[in-house]
This record gives structure tokens, C-alpha cells and sequence, in this order.
């Protein structure tokens, strides 16, 4: 059974050392969240966490979902976790005041989604994609449809989905073939098949709220002709309670690797009836609203997950005895030392340290831009943050995911043979961390949306808004003596991405295929380049707070991490260069019939 | 539900145009098993392999094992499926004939085990296990044991186990607490508890003979005093049929990631009835007997796992439609192109098949050693492939299987969130994959293995017997048109290989935290400069076949891959160069606290 320990004091050392949380104090709404009332929050959600979801996860995992007659059933206990999660407001919790929401900033709401899913990946899904649909109709539905949705996803009363995948149709979205037909009412009739819905029937709430991409009958070809629907489980009537069955039906649940506590849904539409959100055929951009908050908010449960593999392997590590150090320390009453002595077991350790707070870190900083983004009172700082986290949401999603995977890989390597062994937990951590990559866009879609669009839109101009911080910083501390070993390797490395950018932009101008070559490895190479910067600035933070007589082994752990990072992790990014380099020939050279 | 495709043409071109199979048929015995004579078995084994095992593998996961009161029962088919195994003579196939087996050379047999462990993984524990447990009791067993058990073992007749790991004692087996009591007939008294005994209790044959290690009353402490004892689940009559049952008991099975058709048990060893295999005390050298051949054995079962992956991801990016082609060379007349037609989906295929062909040269180059070793005429050339194979041991079973596992997770991504279903077969390959980086020494004891042991073992010599082939072909060929591109770069990896080691074993005199601190990603790297050298033989081999008139898809398929690994995998040495260059400082400076 696995343990659990809340990043509370990481949390707050991200928010108000490295990173600068009391800049959002001064926008309009958060002037009364400082940094103490937002820890308050974050402490007892962890609490919540380890009280009411960690203690479901490993039954979740073992009992999974189960579907009698259509009738989807959660596995034991996520009713009333469910239940009080609602109550207790963590759903509403970024919620608007008007729809019964707490307004605070995403980025607290992110530290809490991680230990949301550091507890309970499975329990994750619902409240996540919930809070997705929360935004997609408030950002493209109609006021009435606001009115009548907005409280009741708010809050959790209801709770949401997104429906895109269909058995043909997943990348491309342009092959979908569900309809909608529009009626004299205004409403649409919907008819298809929908796969891979996470949520789509459960138990945990009276209605679901489907938002569902269809095509109109005047669509035109390819991805420009889906357009978004809101399907909802029950109609509601004009007084806010719920009507008649709409016609979705759930025809069965997958069995899948992992996140077994979450039911992955077929869904049947038979002329359910359905509301356009947005406008017509333009629903990719709708469902983007909600889409690139979901590839945050997955990039963050890999986090989770990755953080609750650690949480577990650093104790047994410190109390599985076996062999003797190689130090000559060893402590003689014991039969054995702590595994923990053994420099292989430590290196195993420190890498899943160094990604884990290395990764919150630059959540922590994406969250803060996109809050800004979303409320700063001037318009070009808007923009350059929402720049900001457009740029960062492939990187974060795909390496977060990548890495996560490969942290819990370690962690279960920590517990040797123990670790293969579905009782003690780690093994879950890896199976449910592997939808990560394949989820709300492959990982190679995610090197696509940033090296093949990203990358070069406005001129640049997204690039732009990771580099100047960061050429800046580097500037400014060239010559910081706190950061004399730790700058010149991350440097290098800034310039060596440079390179890579610049060749692959080059290059893909007339060959599109150079850029589709060297995607994965240049988002690869971006995000390690981006992990170097974050712990540069944490150090530079650890270093002036080991100046303070408090919390000496927290700092100095920091700057141990650090230089583990930069002088061990870091240069994959000259590796992943070289594969840059090497060109599309080698990768497009085979003909189809020699694989 | 998955396909299979053995590797039939790439084992034919190993073993007779990249290798030389052929000096093997110069030694005593294999005269007659020419190279068409091999093929022919091989060709046998994978329809055997297709035809019997492969249809089980599936069921095999969904239903797995079950205890019932000490009796376990194998998964439905795996009786059916073992009694034709050892009927068609494939147990027996590398075991003498004065046992009844027919004396193929292992590298055949090798090539087997990677065609069955593809087909079932689960299924290829038994055999083997009980290959592993012939070999140790012929090498170790005296004239009794050996008339006794040889025959049984070698023909499946009995099936054979490796009981080391106790609940204490995994990677330390100085720890292990069962005890063997003499007694006044020569047998010993065995008590105590093993865990983790894969095959230890099962439905397919009708005895079971378990390899023990336990502790005599007067054992010096340390793993120097551990003896190997043989315990039979029922104790054979003097005329060969079985006796009375021994008292060893299955207390459980294990609830495990994947390998759910093979029962890893705990077994319950009470007053059992043994005898000593090899000398007093000398258990761990007479079990290393079975556990070389088991380190080769399972990087063999990783490299399976991962074809078996890329056989079934290749044929999905033919037929998977989703998106255009950015080399704009679309078929109009499909919705899409299929997705091998996307750079990146190919770079996924070519880093399968780049991993999968290499390792498969590696272990063929390893197989031949290994039977060189066994039965060539001057005892200087026995001594040297002995030791080339004992160098290569921990290399390939770490390399294949870290490698092997980050393989099956990019055939998953192959299909997308279809990866993620268990029905389609993908992420069962990932979850029995999982296990071989923990089992038979994890990954890390096997980078200590190399690093701490073999590397400077005898003065550097079995580290000389892989360099100097290495150079000598490097020399020969540094001019060859054939290697032009694709020679420096492996030349210069194996330069910087020489340099880590030197480095690693100058520091390590004094330091022994240096060996450990660097053990895993010199190991790292030292596998992959393997692999570059065997896809530089393999090129040379591939620009030769070119020239004839047959087959040439197949050969320049060979030379496409090696540029892809060379230039965009190898690349990956340097990185694991500069983490053994940062020293153990970067991994010993935290305190135990800060973890």
C-alpha cells in the first residue's frame, strides 16, 4: 500500500521564491488570495487528498468500473469522495462567483490538481475534464446555455466530457462522421458513435454534459467542417431540474492498462438532441479551449503521478536493507545497509527528483502566465503570456508525460522484484501514467503543434516568449557567483536549441517533412533546455535562502538537485541535437514495404 | 489481437553472411548441423511458436494462473501447448544426446528462445528455467544426481526452478536464512521460505526440481557461505519413477504487472529433502552456472517482446488512415494516408527496428562466443570467447531490457490510444517486458557487475577480448567506401567508451563510490557502442549482399537502419559520457535526510 506527502513546502517555495505569485495579488478579483490564504487552500486539499482519494486508489485499480445494461458503475467509494470533493468546494474552486466558484488563479488550482492526481489519477479525470467544460461553455455558449450549465459544471453537480474520437477518427478529426441536424427549434439532432470517452457514464453525478463534435450537413470538407455540440445525459427543464433521458447511451467500457478507476466510455448518439457551441464548423477551435486546458492539466497528473512514485521509493530506499555501502560508513548492527547507501539507488532517486521539481517548477510558471494571460489589465501583457503558454503546452505535455513515465519506471526499479508486484503499488503509478502520452493528442502531435505551428507563428513571436526571459536572466546572472558551475552548461544549451530551431525552420520552409523528422526530438530538446532555466532559477532562489538560518537542508538540497540536473540530465539536449541534425533522409529513406 | 512474423531472413543473414556460423560446424558434434540444417529447425520453431503459443499469449494475461490449496493451474492451453513442446524435441534441442537432446549449438538455441519468448513470454519461463537448471546440475551435479535428473530436465520430462530471493535477501544473498541440516545419508533437511519462484509450482509436468540456495550449520557468514542444494517436489525411486512428495509447498502466487500466465510462487520449503549441489559453501558460483545462462536468456526474452511489438506497430502504420502525408504525395482515393506515411511515425518504427536487428546481431555475436567457449579444441580460444561472454552478459541483459521496455512503449504509441486497450495486445507486451530489468540481478546490479567486476577483472582482459576485436575491424575498414559515413562515428564513440572507463576505473582505485555513481550509464554507454559496431558489421555485410541480384530491398533496408542508428541513436554515448564524467559527487552529496 502506497504512502502519501503533499509538495507543500516545494509549493510554497515555488510561489513566493523562484517564482513571483504576489504579482497576481494585484489583479482585479485575487487582491485577497496572498500567498498564506493560498497555501491554507493547497494544505487542505492535500489533506483531503491523503484523507478521501489516496486511500481509493489501489481498489479503484483492482475493482475497476463496471457497465450492466448501459448502468456505468465507479469503483467503491468514489461516490462519497465524490461526494465531498463537491462539498468541500474543490471542484468550484476556479471557478466564477457567479456560477458559485471561488475565482481562484489556475495556478493554484494546478499544484492542486497534482496532488489530485497524485492521490487518485483515476478520480482526477472527472474533476479535470469537468473543469474543461466549465471553460468551453463559458467561453462559447450561448447565455442561456451559460446560465443553465455554467452553475451546475461549477460546482460539480453536473459533471462534463469531451467527445471527439471516433473508431476512424482520431488525430485526424476531419474523418468524423457524426451528424448533427439542425431542427426548427434551434436544437440539433446528433447521431454517432463516439470512442474513448473518459467519464462519458458514471455514477458520481444526476447529469453528464457532453460536448460532442459533429458535422453539419452543410459542412465542408476536412477539420473546417466540425462544428460543437452541448449533448447533455438529461434535459433540463426551464426550472433547472432535470427532464427526459436524452438519447446516449453508453454501449460499453474498455479494458485498459491502467486508470482502470476511471470508465473509458463507446458512446451512442441516436438523435440525441444537442446545442451548437460556437459557431458552425468552427468547433476545433471551440474544442481547443477546452483541449488546451486539458493537455496543462494532463502534463500535471503526469507530474502527480511521477511525485507518488517518488514519495514511495525514497522511503523504501532508506529502509530496504541489502549489501553493504561502497563508502565504508556502514553501520555494523545491521545486517545490511539501507539501499539509499548505494550510489545507483541514490542517482535512480535524484533523476526522478530533479524531473519532478524541476516539472513543478515550470507548471508553477506556466499556471502564473496563464492566469495573467487571462486577467492582467493590459492588453500586450495578455498577449505575451497567453504566447507564453500556447508555446509552453505541447512542450510540458509531451515531456512531462515522456519523462513521468520514465520516473515511475525508476521508482518501481527502487523496489527491485517488490516493484512488479501489484500489492505494493508502483506498478499502478506505471500503468496509469501510460495513457499520458497517447492521450489529448499523442506526444508526436504535441512535437507537431509546436514545431510545425508553433514554433513559427507570428514570426516567431511565441518563441520569442520563452526566449527573452530567459536570454535575459542568463544575462543578468552571467557573472552571479551563486550560479558560476550551474550557468555556462544551461547557456550552451540555450544556444545549441537556438540552432536546432533555427535549422529545422530553415529547412522545413520548402520540406515540410524536415520538420515532421526532427519534431519529437527538438520538443524533446526544448524541454530539457526549459528544465535547465527553471533550475538555474531555483538555485538562484535556494542559494539566497540558505543565507537564512531556517530550512539550511531544504536550500541545500535544492542546489544538490540542480547540479544533478545540469551536469547529468542536461546533456540529452545535445544528444537530441544530433538526431536534429541528422536530417529527414534519415528517417524517410525506407520504402513502406521494407518495415 | 496481435500477429506474428518470425525473423527468419535476418537470423539466415546473421548467422551466415554478418557472422560465421560456419566455424562452429568445425567443432566436434556439429559437423552435420550446417547452416541449412539450422534454418530448417529455426523455420520449424517459429511455425510451432506461430501455430501453438503465440494463440495462447493473449488468454494467457486475461486469465492468468490460479492456487487452489497449493495446486496451481498454468492458463488454458499451456498444457497442450508444453506436452507438444517437449514432444517435438524443442526442450531438448541444445541438451546432449546421452540425455536425449540433440547437441544444437545455444546460438540456435538462442534464436528459438527470441522466436518462443515473442510468441509467449509466459510460456518461454518454463523452458528456460529448466534449461537453465540442466546446465548447473551437469556442470555441478555428482554422477547420481546427474543419471538421475539429466534426462528428465533435458527432455521437459521435469521442469526446473532458481530459488534464491527471500523476503530479506533479493540482490543480497547473504541474508538468506533457509537452512540445510546434513544428514547421516548424505541428503539434507531443507526450511525455509523462497519467494519470487517463477514456475515454482504448476500443471505441466509431472515433477518439479527446484535449485536451492540455503545456508549449512557451519556457514561462514557473507555470501560466502551459501550452498545450492537440489530439491525435488517428488523424490524419485531408485528405478526413476517418482516417490513420495517432498515437502515443499506453493503458499501463493503472485498478483503481478504482467507474465500473469507464468506463477511466480512463494514456496514453503518444510523439513524438505535435498542434496548438495557442487561444494559446501560454494552455492553461488555453482548458481552463477544457471544464472549467466539466465542474464542471456532473458535479454534474449526482452529482444522477443520487443519484435514482437514492431511486428504488430509496423503492419498498423500500413493501415491506420489518419492525416495527410507532408511530403504531399497523398492517395486521393483514401480519407487519409496511413500513418507510416508521417516522418515521425517512421522514426517510432526505425527506432524499433534499429533497437530489435542490432540486439539481435549482439546476441547472435554472444550465442557463438558462448558455444566457442563451450567446445573449441585449444583451451586458449575457449578462454577467450569465455570471457568475451562473460563481459557481454550484464551489458545485453541490462541494454536489451531497459531498451526492450522504452520499444514496447513505442509500438503502444504506434497505435495511439488503441495501445492503451488491453484486447489489442500492445500494452500486455509492455507489462511482461517490465519484469526482466528487475529480475535475474536488476539493472543496476548488472551495471555493477560490469563496472565493478568484469571491467577490470584480470588485468582489463575481458575487457581486451571486446576491444580488440572492435579495433582491428575499425583499422581494417577505415578506409572502406562501403563504411565511409557511417565508420567515424562509431570510431569516435568507441574512443570516448575508452575514455569513461579509464576514467571510471582510474578514480574507482581509491573511490569504489565512483564505480557506482557512474556503473549504470557506462554500462549505458558501452551498449551502445556495441550496438554501433555490430550495425557497422552488419552494413559491411549489407553493401556486399547489395551487389547480387536477390534480395536487395532486404539489404538496403539493412543499410537505411544502420545510418538511422548511427546518426541518430549512437548519439545517445556521448550523453551517457558526460554523466560518468560528472563524478559521484553530483550523486553523493545529499544527505539521506534530504531524500
Amino acid at each position: 500500500m502506497l504512502t502519501y506527502r503533499a509538495p507543500i513546502a516545494d509549493a510554497r517555495f515555488l510561489l513566493s521564491e523562484v517564482f513571483d505569485y504576489r504579482s497576481l495579488t494585484q489583479l482585479q478579483g485575487w487582491e485577497d488570495i496572498d500567498i498564506d490564504t493560498a497555501m491554507t487552500v493547497i494544505e487542505a486539499a492535500a489533506a483531503f487528498a491523503k484523507g478521501e482519494l489516496h486511500p481509493l486508489n489501489r481498489s479503484s485499480d483492482e475493482i475497476g468500473c463496471s457497465i450492466d445494461n448501459g448502468v456505468v458503475r465507479t469503483p467503491p467509494g468514489f461516490i462519497e469522495a465524490y461526494r465531498n470533493y463537491v462539498a468541500d468546494g474543490w471542484q468550484s474552486l476556479c471557478c466564477d462567483p457567479e456560477h458559485g466558484g471561488q475565482d481562484f488563479p489556475s495556478v493554484i488550482g494546478g499544484l492542486i490538481a497534482e496532488i489530485v492526481a497524485s492521490s487518485s489519477m483515476a478520480f482526477s479525470m472527472f474533476s479535470g475534464l469537468t473543469l474543461g467544460a466549465y471553460r468551453a461553455v463559458r467561453a462559447h455558449g450561448s447565455d442561456a446555455l451559460k446560465s443553465t450549465y455554467l452553475p451546475k459544471l461549477a460546482t460539480g453537480v453536473w459533471t462534463g466530457t469531451m467527445c471527439m474520437t471516433e473508431p476512424q477518427a482520431g488525430t485526424d478529426l476531419s474523418l468524423i462522421r457524426t451528424r448533427a441536424l439542425p431542427q426548427p427549434n434551434g436544437t440539433y439532432r446528433i447521431n454517432g458513435t463516439k470512442i474513448f470517452i473518459s467519464g462519458g457514464e458514471h455514477d458520481l453525478a444526476e447529469n453528464i454534459v457532453h460536448l460532442v463534435l459533429a458535422k453539419l450537413p452543410d459542412a465542408p470538407s476536412g477539420s473546417r467542417g466540425v462544428s460543437l455540440f452541448l449533448v447533455p445525459k438529461f434535459l433540463p427543464n426551464p426550472d433547472g431540474t432535470l427532464g427526459a433521458r436524452n438519447e446516449v447511451q453508453c454501449g460499453s467500457i474498455e479494458h485498459k492498462m491502467g486508470l482502470r478507476g476511471s470508465p473509458t466510455c463507446v458512446l451512442n448518439f441516436d438523435d440525441a438532441i444537442g446545442w451548437l457551441l460556437g459557431k458552425p464548423h468552427g468547433g476545433l477551435a471551440a474544442m481547443f479551449t477546452m483541449m488546451n486546458s486539458a493537455r496543462l492539466e494532463v502534463a500535471i497528473q503526469a507530474l502527480g503521478v511521477a511525485h507518488a512514485s517518488y514519495e514511495n521509493a525514497a522511503p523504501y530506499a532508506k529502509e530496504r536493507l541489502q549489501s553493504r555501502s561502497l563508502a565504508g560508513n556502514s553501520d555494523a548492527r545491521l545486517p545490511a545497509d539501507p539501499i539509499i547507501a548505494h550510489p545507483d539507488v541514490r542517482r535512480n532517486l535524484l533523476t526522478m527528483k530533479a524531473f519532478i521539481e524541476g516539472a513543478r517548477a515550470l507548471a508553477v510558471w506556466v499556471g502564473l502566465e496563464a492566469d495573467i494571460a487571462e486577467r492582467h489589465p493590459d492588453p500586450d501583457i495578455r498577449e505575451a503570456s497567453h504566447d507564453f503558454v500556447a508555446l509552453m503546452t505541447p512542450i510540458v505535455k509531451a515531456y512531462f508525460s515522456d519523462t513521468g513515465a520514465d520516473i515511475c519506471a525508476l521508482g518501481m526499479q527502487i523496489f527491485g522484484g517488490h516493484g512488479y508486484i501489484r500489492e505494493n503499488g508502483m506498478e499502478q503509478l506505471l500503468r496509469d501514467i501510460r495513457i499520458i502520452p497517447l492521450y489529448e493528442g499523442t506526444n508526436g502531435i504535441q512535437a507537431m503543434d509546436l514545431v510545425g505551428r508553433k514554433l513559427s507563428m507570428r514570426g516567431g513571436q511565441l518563441l520569442g516568449r520563452f526566449m527573452s526571459p530567459v536570454t535575459a536572466f542568463l544575462e543578468t546572472h552571467a557573472d552571479d557567483p551563486d550560479l558560476i558551475e550551474l550557468l555556462p552548461p544551461v547557456r550552451d544549451a540555450l544556444k545549441e536549441l537556438e540552432q536546432s530551431i533555427a535549422l529545422v525552420l530553415n529547412k522545413g520552409k520548402d520540406q515540410p517533412v524536415e520538420i515532421g523528422a526532427a519534431a519529437t526530438e527538438l520538443l524533446r530538446q526544448f524541454g530539457l533546455v526549459a528544465m535547465g532555466f527553471v533550475w538555474l532559477r531555483i538555485a538562484k532562489a535556494a542559494a539566497h535562502g540558505q543565507a537564512q538560518e531556517e530550512n539550511r537542508e531544504f536550500y541545500s538540497s535544492k542546489l544538490i538537485t540542480a547540479r544533478f540536473f545540469i551536469h547529468r540530465l542536461l546533456p540529452e539536449a545535445r544528444f537530441r541535437a544530433a538526431a536534429v541534425a541528422s536530417g529527414s533522409s534519415t528517417v524517410m529513406a525506407m520504402q513502406v514495404e521494407q518495415f
